[in-house]
């Protein structure tokens, strides 16, 4: 069984307003010098198998197709 | 300026519907061996200063007081 991380985040200069929301809130608890906040996703998968290469392929594809939004998204895999 | 990348991600035990949607959503697709999903949040933080020290702790303060919701989920801190 191989396990691996998938991160997604969000392109540069793609707008989020959740992050921006987070700053807001983070001043508000009185964190200063926060000057970004920015969300991402991260799934934490289990696939069968011991092909690691294989593997990370296979997510390259999950990712192309369900699990980051490619337009807007960057996506990393990292096997762990 | 500091950039800091947390990840949080649910306990083990919490059950997550979201990720078990996923998981049914790759099967759909047509990925097989996909035997767990586990979805959870990343945050990209910029902190003004340079004391990467200050900036871990000042985060993990951050994670206990908003970002992380201590009982049903994990967080950890990375200075990049």
């Amino acid at each position: 069984m191989i396990k691996a991380r998938v991160t997604v985040t969000l392109k540069n200069g793609v707008l989020d307003p959740q992050g921006k929301a987070i700053k807001g809130g983070l001043g508000a608890l009185g964190f200063e010098g926060v000057e970004s906040v920015r969300q991402g996703k991260v799934f934490d998968l289990s696939v069968a198998g011991d092909d690691a290469k294989a593997a990370e392929k296979s997510i390259s594809n999950m990712c192309e197709k369900l699990l980051a939004n490619t337009v807007i998204e960057n996506y990393s895999v990292e096997i762990l």
